[in-house]
C-alpha cells in the first residue's frame, strides 16, 4: 500500500468570506477518494471566527486569572473563557480547556499568531464538522471529486512533550477505524480495538504542511476508504470521551 | 512539498534473532533520507521480548488486582507490573502505566495480541532508542542508505477515544521540530513551538500498517529533515514529560 501527501501551495492570505474549496481547488486537482486536510486557522478566518482584542472588556474573573498569571492579557482570557465549557487545568499560567464542542487543549484553541492582523485572536469554528461538510460540498460541485474533509489543529498531549496534528471536523469519513471482533492468528482478540483515522491522517499532513510556509492545506491520496455522510460516525465529536468514561479529566 | 509512505509487505512471521534490517531491505528498496518506521511488536520478537505465561507466577498484588478487576488474568497483570515504575491509573479494571522508559500508555505496553504463539505476551523493548539504533546503523551496512528509524507502537489518549500510532524508539532524527522565537507576518511568536516530528511520522505510518495485514513497517520518503546521531535529541525520551511539568498524572 502506498499513500502520497501533497501540500496545497500559494494559498493568498485567507479572509472572511473568502471560499476555500475554490481557492484550493484552483491550486490543487482533487481527485474521488482523496482527503483533503484543512488547518483550523484558514477555515476559521472564512467564517470570520476573528476577535479584535480592542472590541474586549474583560470581565472580573478573567481580570482575576490574568493579575494570578502575572501578566497574561486580560482580554485574550475573556475569550478563551468565552469558548470554554469547563476549566479543565489552570496552573502556571496555562489554560488547558475542554470547549463547547468537547475538546481539551490549551486556551480553548484560541490563537494570537497568524491571525492575519495585529491585536486580534483566532477562534475555533463553532461547528467543525459543518466546516468540513461545507468544504466537502464545495468540492464535489466545484472539482467534481467526492472528497472526505478533515479539519485540523495543533494540540498539545498529555504525558507527551510536543504538539501533534489532530481533527477538529470531519465530513465524508469515520473517525474511528474499528477493528473490535477481529483477531489475530493465535485466535487473540486485537488488543486496539480503534484506531483514530482522522487524527493520523491530521499528523501526517502536518509533515507537509510546515507553519511558517503558509501551506495549510494537504492532500492525501491512497488510502482505500469509503467515503459515506450517514451522519453517523462522520463526526470528529466521536473522539470525544465522555467525562464517565474519562480517567484523566 | 510531496511525500510518499510505502508498507513494506510481505514479511513473514518474526521470530527471536530475525534479522529485522536485512528482511526489510531485501523486500524495499530504501534511499539516504528515508525514514523507516517499525512495528514494537516486530522489534520486540526480534529481541526476544516474549513471555510464556506458563512461566509466570503471579504474585500477591497481581493476584489482588486480578480479583479487584473480575477475572484479569494474574499472570498478565504480574507482567504489566514487572514493566511498569508508576501506576498512573487502575480503575474498572484500566490500567494506565508508566514504563520505565517513562512511556504512558495502558497495560506498559504489554499485549498478548500477535504474539506469534498461544499463551504469550509481548513486552516493549528494554531500549528502543537503542533498537531503532541498531537497524538505522544495520541498514547503513545493507541498504548503503542513510535511513532514520523509528520503533512505533499504538496508545491511547487522554480525552480522546482511539488508539494513535507514536514512536517509543527513534533513530537519526530529532523527536521535536522546534519553532520558538519564530514569529508570524505580524511579529507574534507562534503559539505552537515544538511539533512532534516522530510522533506524526509514527501515527502517518500506521495509515499503511494496517492491524492485520503482517505490514509492520513503512517507509517515509520525501521528509527532508537532517539526520544526525548527535546523541542529543535523537531519542523518544524527549517526549517523556517530566512529572513536574505534567498535569495529567
Amino acid at each position: 500500500m502506498k499513500l502520497e501527501i501533497v501540500g496545497v501551495d500559494g494559498l493568498p492570505e485567507i479572509r472572511p468570506g473568502d471560499d476555500l474549496a475554490r481557492l484550493i481547488s484552483e491550486r490543487a486537482t482533487l481527485h474521488t477518494g482523496d482527503v483533503l486536510a484543512v488547518a483550523q486557522k484558514i477555515v476559521s478566518k472564512t467564517e470570520n471566527r476573528i476577535v479584535r482584542l480592542a472590541d474586549v472588556t474583560p470581565g472580573p474573573r478573567a481580570l482575576a486569572m490574568a493579575e494570578e498569571a502575572g501578566g497574561k492579557d486580560a482580554r485574550i482570557l475573556e475569550v478563551v473563557l468565552g469558548e470554554t465549557r469547563k476549566i479543565v487545568r489552570w496552573t502556571r499560567g496555562v489554560l488547558i480547556s475542554e470547549t463547547h464542542h468537547g475538546f481539551v487543549c490549551a486556551n480553548a484553541g484560541v490563537d494570537r499568531s497568524n491571525a492575519g492582523e495585529q491585536d486580534a485572536v483566532v477562534l475555533l469554528p463553532v461547528d467543525p464538522d459543518g466546516s468540513a461538510m461545507r468544504i466537502r460540498k464545495a468540492l464535489k460541485e466545484i472539482a467534481k471529486a467526492d472528497v472526505a474533509v478533515i479539519v485540523t489543529d495543533t494540540f498539545g498531549r498529555a504525558w507527551r512533550e510536543g504538539h501533534a496534528n489532530m481533527a477538529i471536523g470531519i465530513a465524508g469519513l469515520s473517525a474511528l477505524k474499528r477493528y473490535a471482533g477481529q483477531y489475530d492468528p493465535q485466535g487473540y482478540e486485537l488488543r486496539v480495538t480503534e484506531i483514530a483515522i482522522a487524527d493520523e491522517i491530521a499528523a501526517a499532513t502536518e509533515l507537509v504542511m510546515g507553519k511558517l510556509d503558509r501551506c495549510p492545506a494537504a492532500i492525501v491520496r491512497g488510502l482505500h476508504l469509503e467515503f459515506t455522510d450517514s451522519g453517523g460516525e462522520e463526526t470528529a465529536r466521536e473522539y470525544v470521551r465522555s467525562a464517565e468514561r474519562d480517567l484523566f479529566r
